[in-house]
């Protein structure tokens, strides 16, 4: 990362960018940094073993004297999942969060015995503010109550993270505030930060509302049988609504699995959802007679161990299926989740139940995220001067730059980045200024980073820009280099073509040895100076991120191999 | 209308309620009113030999030293058609408009020798004050340029009037005003009146910028082929990116159809059309290579005496169709036109030119009224109290006041009114307040309402409601009623179970015709007299609106029917 004259703003994320998951922006003016939202990823099926995936905090570590604060915009675990990982690496001052994100945030927090009582609900009327910067918020509507966006005041401009959103017009919740947002923009952002989930999706997305109708039809069509819905225990509104249609139809609810019991949890004691005495336990609920009956469980993305699928492959402890039951996938596939989810709606058909699912003429599940012409909305109430589409895969970002550029703002103006890739902000221009380290850390249960498994991390950076193994052979007796260090590479660059490149790397590892030979010589940092220096210059004259991979050999002592 | 105390603020539409045209909402405090729009409707087929509809002035006529303004949302006929017949009736002292419809308007009213001095441009800079009100304009989306929405500053509370829109969130012309509506909206309107013409659309409406596209794509896999589009005259963005794409693909626009060349013409003076290079005669361009010509003409709606139809029945003195041409319907079929389009289309497939219509795959038509979605953000925006749907037949009406519901105002504060209900806003507060006369006025080139076509309005209305008959005898040696009046009914009510009902009726007309028999007996003050009262009463009683038909005879001289 370049400092020019340290009077600039940097942004960059550490998560969020070329993937849905681990959120986490940064925004750092002289001595301080503020961070927006700190998620996890749940690892695809080919990390079998892994937990989380959580941001490498390395860049935050190392500066976290300058962190201010840790703001987040709402309570889903790609915003708020890697806070208990965060606070037991890195000292965060404080953090604010909404009202419903709290409670959230508590209850991961008191799960793993982690102390931390700067936790502070912000609302709309809450302004924090720091020596060089301020910080703002608000109200979007999204799948889950009080979610937020953040305005961040700096002395270069104004930088707004809408946090994930979609303009639900007839929201179950209260609506977004259009004027704030549109008054925001009239007195100017300068960078706009903008959920990319759905830049792919035409059009408008539907209300919660809709979604609200079409259940109870379904309820009202089969009166008489036992009703059992799979949904995302994240989505709030519509565990909501849910549990009014419930009430609304006179049934009870019991509840299988237990992020759906903490999140229905949380939002009663929020207030969010009423109608508490609707809960049975399932042995209640399977005394009543089924048209009295819904149950209400996870699995609607086909999760092998999940409750829904137990009770389709006839395994559930306390739920057996009986021929005229209704189970509902209030939701939709996750990219990947296809076969899964086929494979359970078929045992289900198997055993002789009727089968709702999105796909049929019912609108039974929404996108909390904003289509097209919502995205379009927000950057014409924004009316920013840059666009960074955050919050997605790359083909998403790369949609929601051209839909910006559609909206009038320069194609130069937009930044389709990276996690660790920096802008600088002077004076209302934006700058590329270079990349700090980022990339995913494992985490196996609440080991942070001692896994294995991240080496499937590296053979898809590998397969994608190769690996650059730098030796040096370090005698340790005068602490000098023994020889020039040894450059090796595979996928990187055709070796004879480019003598001249290997030659310049082998001088910049040189001198990035040379600069850290002390007399109290530190592996990590000798390493992490050939890592700094060589990964600028490579990105600078290739555009590629290669592993680097620097061996460091004691030749006095027992030779020994360290990486 | 009952006028309470004088303090409230009335609002009625003159036309516009229950139709798509002659578009006239008047808002009414104390000694001032001020009008929106003065537009005609052209008649369906069933009125041949009228030329035009326009609104019934009368209220206006005799109201006309209140009137302070008329103010245009924008250029389009059902919007300025009748400004021409309004200024030959009433006396207005000043008009404010758009840029465009100023154009629009001053060629109107030289065509027909109307002098008229006070014709003035307003931008949203412009706020119009008068004694007791004020007006201010905020910048909207729709498809011709300059369009704008009016709000209406009044003692009892602020009214909006969003004119013609759509939310075009990548227009071809600039931007809607989004902060200024946001901004009033936030400063408290306690009513809204907005365009329900696509209330019935789901979803979110296709941007202009779309079509751009589609025409463009278009233009490339036919480069060889002479192309001929046919579009609404009335779309000024349409023909302004169908030069462009000429332009761009090099291809010379001869123009037929007498308001397509007036719409061009005030557009490029207007600076809205550039590229006036590309137009050349119709003789010029059968002496050009197909390939280098589009004809750009009127009759998508399949009009029989436009150029596309006399183009398709081979009879156009200028144009004759060859077998590669391509003929583009850049436009969406009115309701109750797709016979003759259909007609149309059949005709030019027999001459063995291919044809596009937007039921193809490609985008090339894009209503400019706002879909469900649009609607709703517009209501979340000004946040109304109240909400009366405007510019629409009933069905849209409905459906608009729907999607107010939806978006959280109460039924009971939505109007769907017909043209001349009253609304009365007293210190926020709305009520209905009776009714005006409004009506149909049918124009036989320039006449005005001398056409005996008027018939099949009262067919209508008495298809619906019925007819009352009052018969009063007058003896003109003392002006006194000979006898009480008689009252005859047609499909109003079933006569002998209401008898208690036409006693009042006689009651009524009786007091109505006492009150004006004076020594100079005018009989069109007593009929007018009798209507009011006698249409006031039936309404509140029944809901209904029949036809009051008052005939009055002069017994002492011969006996004379006048009605």
């Amino acid at each position: 990362m370049k400092f020019f004259d340290g009077a600039d703003t940097k942004i960059f994320a550490l998560g969020g960018l070329g993937e849905v998951g681990k959120n986490m922006y940064c925004i750092m003016h002289g001595n301080e940094i503020i961070i927006t939202d700190a998620g996890v990823i749940f690892p695809a099926g080919e990390l079998m073993g892994i937990d989380y995936v959580i941001p490498d905090f390395t860049f935050l570590k190392k500066n976290e004297n300058k962190i201010k604060g840790l703001f987040i915009t709402h309570g889903h675990e790609d915003h708020i999942g890697g806070i208990p990982f965060l606070l037991t690496q890195v000292k965060v001052p404080v953090i604010y969060a909404p009202n419903q994100a709290v409670g959230l945030i508590r209850k991961k927090l008191d799960e793993r015995n982690i102390q931390f009582k700067n936790l502070f609900v912000y609302t709309e009327e809450t302004v924090v503010k720091f020596k060089n910067m301020s910080v703002e918020f608000f109200r979007t509507t999204h799948s889950i109550p009080d979610s937020h966006g953040i305005c961040i005041h700096t002395p270069n401009g104004n930088i707004v993270n809408t946090g994930d959103f979609k303009f639900d017009l007839t929201p179950i919740g209260p609506m977004a505030n259009l004027y704030k947002m549109s008054k925001i923009g009239k007195e100017g952002v300068s960078l706009l930060l903008a959920d990319s989930t759905n830049a792919l999706n035409e059009g408008f997305s539907t209300s919660e509302s809709k979604v609200d109708e079409a259940l109870q039809d379904i309820f009202i069509k089969h009166q008489n049988s036992r009703i059992i819905i799979a949904t995302f225990a994240s989505n709030i509104y519509r565990l909501k609504h849910i549990v009014d249609t419930c009430k609304k139809n006179n049934r009870k609810i019991a509840v299988f699995g237990r992020s759906m019991d903490n999140n229905l949890e949380i939002s009663i004691q929020g207030g969010y959802i009423k109608n508490k005495d609707v809960f049975v336990t399932p042995e209640e609920a399977n005394n009543l007679p089924p048209n009295k009956v819904c149950l209400l469980c996870t699995g609607s993305q086909g999760e092998p161990l999940a409750a829904l699928s137990r009770i389709a492959n006839g395994s559930h402890r306390q739920i057996k299926l009986q021929g005229d039951d209704i189970v509902i996938f209030s939701s939709s596939a996750i990219p990947g989740n296809a076969v899964s989810i086929s494979r359970t709606i078929n045992k289900l058909y198997l055993r002789g139940v009727k089968v709702y699912t999105n796909t049929s003429l019912s609108d039974i599940h929404t996108s909390g995220h904003a289509s097209e012409e919502e995205l379009k909305l927000m950057i014409r109430l924004m009316n920013p001067k840059y666009f960074m589409p955050a919050h997605g895969e790359y083909r998403m970002l790369k949609a929601h730059a051209d839909i910006a550029v559609d909206c009038g703002i320069p194609r130069e103006n937009t930044f389709v980045l990276g996690n660790g890739d920096v802008l600088s902000l002077y004076k209302g221009k934006i700058t590329r200024a270079g990349f700090i380290q980022a990339g995913d850390t494992y985490v196996d249960g609440n080991r942070i980073g001692d896994v294995s498994n991240a080496v499937m991390k590296d053979r898809k950076i590998m397969a994608n820009d190769g690996i650059v193994v730098v030796i040096a052979n370090i005698d340790t007796t005068n602490n000098k280099l023994l020889t020039n260090p040894n450059i090796t590479t595979r996928g990187f660059i055709q070796v004879n073509e480019n003598l001249a490149m290997l030659k310049k790397l082998e001088d910049i590892a040189k001198h990035a040895i040379n600069l850290k030979l002390t007399n109290n010589i530190n592996y990590t940092d000798i390493k992490n100076q050939i890592i700094q220096e060589l990964a600028e210059y490579i990105y600078d004259s290739t555009g590629r991120k290669p592993i680097i991979l620097p061996v460091i050999m004691n030749i006095k002592r027992e030779t020994k191999v360290t990486n």
